[in-house]
């Protein structure tokens, strides 16, 4: 992007809180910046390798990059150790994508957690926000989106949960939830 | 839908709040929803005929049915009666597309406006919701939204706004925004 358009400034983009519809924004930025011939890439840092959810159906069907790098290491508290070094070395991935200059926005899906249990230090996140190619936009979603990210953000939103169907019983529904 | 899949179940969506992230959303779970196949039917009641959005964009070239009804009617109040007249329309249309049965997820953007300036009774809307045809997920969207509404909603998330860039003279971006 031309820096003389003072229309255009990318934007680090912040999608947190409790409720529905973090990671669901962020696919309908993807919906709007398809449409426009941007080029994005979302990396998904929870979703395990062998999903195939609507978003993934989708993106594979448009030529969106998506890739699914974790295994929901998260949630999985047998051998933290080893969930501390793929959380990073899905960061370094990220990084890379960052650095590479061949995107208009790059999605780093669901990474607030790892972010919020400090298995990928924020100062290194935000450093690599505030040195990354001009023009590219970058959003971040996930619960508890650490301060240090909040205060460097452009774009900061908390989804907050009103109603959620899950305490009626009601499973998680495909091509809504998933 | 088969009512003796226990799994399935329609959802009355509603994103509200004065943050980013209501619209966007609901194109997210377009995205998903397309991903599967499903039929879709997007009602803009605050985007002009003649915008040409990214979402609008994408919708074109993925198939999707993306109506833009208004002109931005509730923010010209040079003639109230008119804007009201026009809403009251928008809703009739927006009714028939429910009752069609031809859909599996009808979104109506920004309804949540004329819903609570009172341009479109609540009841009646809700009262469309609780008779629409099985297995139709409807997803509304909008500052303010009625209680009425969240009350007979399923699922509700407010979009707080925490930061944005408006704020700090940033104005809208392609393919992030619009």
């Amino acid at each position: 992007m031309s820096t003389g358009d003072a229309k255009r400034q990318a934007l680090v983009i912040v999608f947190t809180g409790h409720g529905k519809g973090k990671t669901t924004a962020a696919l309908g930025v993807i919906l709007r910046a398809w449409g426009r011939g941007m080029r994005v890439a979302v990396l998904q840092f929870m979703k395990a390798r062998t999903s195939n959810y609507g978003e993934e159906r989708a993106a594979k069907k448009l030529g969106i990059e998506m890739i699914p790098l974790g295994e929901g290491f998260t949630w999985r508290s047998e051998d933290i150790e080893k969930d501390k070094a793929a959380a990073r070395e899905c960061w370094e991935l990220a990084r890379q994508k960052i650095d590479s200059g061949q995107y208009d926005i790059v999605v780093l899906d669901e990474m607030a957690y790892p972010l919020s249990y400090g298995w990928i230090p924020v100062e290194e996140v935000v450093d690599a926000l505030r040195r990354r190619p001009k023009g590219l936009h970058v959003i971040i979603t996930g619960r508890d989106a650490p301060q240090e990210l909040i205060d460097f953000a452009d774009l900061v939103t908390e989804m907050r949960e009103v109603k959620h169907p899950y305490r009626k019983g009601i499973k998680a529904q495909p091509g809504i939830d998933f």
